[in-house]
């Protein structure tokens, strides 16, 4: 039996997304063909560095540095908006976000001076979304936040693990 | 049959680390409960980036910079410390070291100066713990060592994969 | 039937790689025999950083740094021989370079100064090769491409992960 809105339905997580006030935005659409937003090991998809063209959303910085010129609200705002450009490369590969059993792991990369201690609590941002979306068996993953040097002065960059539910 | 001693019995592996004079740390409890110290996909482990709350060891250093205020023989001491929290993040997930088959691999993180040189130096605190641990044929790894500014000004952190031993 | 030839017949990945006017170089010896180039899990292999002991080709570079002493094309440049060097790493590991289904993900780290934006440009070098040599629906790749301090003072550190065919 076909279901003429298949195309059209929407996941329960994405959904939950949408109960907490977020939309998933379009996927990003990488400026040379030598690369993609996510590739697929099995059931393991492994994620690129996401941080660029970041949805307009409240206090998310599209540049800066923490530590300078970008305050932890934002940067927490900043990691969260992050979040969503993953997702929106892991809908685009696998077609429903419902595909993804659990978080297993994010890399979160800071942009900030030397002597900056938070970067836990700007990919905060990230990890909190991720956990309100696949709950707290699902959702807790491993993690490692750090700084350095981003490209185009992004304030954000975070890639990952996630696991698919198998056929 | 029922092994009345099995929650104190000690594997081989544990075994071996306390001949070399050390012993596992509690495992680390993250300030939130967002993450973990790591997830399973089938039989590959993911791990946390580790490096807070160290055994105080000799020359382990807690916080500190490579080329700062940090001797190399300090930083060797806090990666192999780091090494130490690893495990014990496997332990309590797996139950037992044993469980795993081989280090597959490492990537660490130097919190230096910017024309520091000797990050592998350094990691080899970790990966000369891990060779001894599981030998030449499965303890030997890939890895990578590199700089960059680490949270709470710690001195090194490290992430990496393990595989465990099928069912 | 034994090929008596088969110890030196060139797979089809390595001789697209000669007509581009690439060798493949000898594998990387590591100092330390904590380490290798690369682990396999199942068909995962996970790389090691690579970076030393480049060959050496027009505009390659050893050492030096992107926005101080080394140009966008020399970078570039550098990118590409790291990538060489991962090759020869999967080679010795596997045997041939056919054996390589698909590339996954690159992790691009490029030696800089705090304000460098163009990490992505630098570590093209590597991406561009990998989809000459597996073509756009194998060679294209998820990548995260970053700015660190990186030992031994080289310009340019990749790892990643590939995908082997199965048995």
């Amino acid at each position: 039996m076909v279901d003429p809105n298949a195309g059209v339905v929407m996941g329960k997580i994405e959904q939950r997304l949408n109960n907490l006030g977020f939309e998933l935005p379009p996927p990003f659409i990488f400026p040379k063909n030598n690369r993609v937003g996510c590739t697929q090991f099995g059931n393991l998809l492994l994620l690129s560095g996401h941080g660029l063209s970041l949805p307009e959303l409240p206090g998310v910085r599209q540049r800066g540095r923490l530590g300078v010129d970008v305050s932890e609200e934002e940067g927490y705002a900043t990691a969260r908006a992050v979040a969503l450009t993953m997702l929106a490369s892991i809908k685009q590969q696998c077609g429903d976000l419902d595909r993804v059993k659990r978080v297993l792991r994010l890399f979160g990369m800071v942009n900030c001076e030397p002597t900056y201690e938070r970067q836990p609590q700007i990919i905060d941002g990230a990890s909190d979304l991720l956990l309100e979306l696949w709950g707290p068996e699902n959702g807790r993953h491993a993690r490692t936040a750090v700084g350095m040097v981003l490209p185009r002065g992004i304030a954000v960059e975070i890639n990952g693990e996630f696991e698919l539910h198998g056929d």
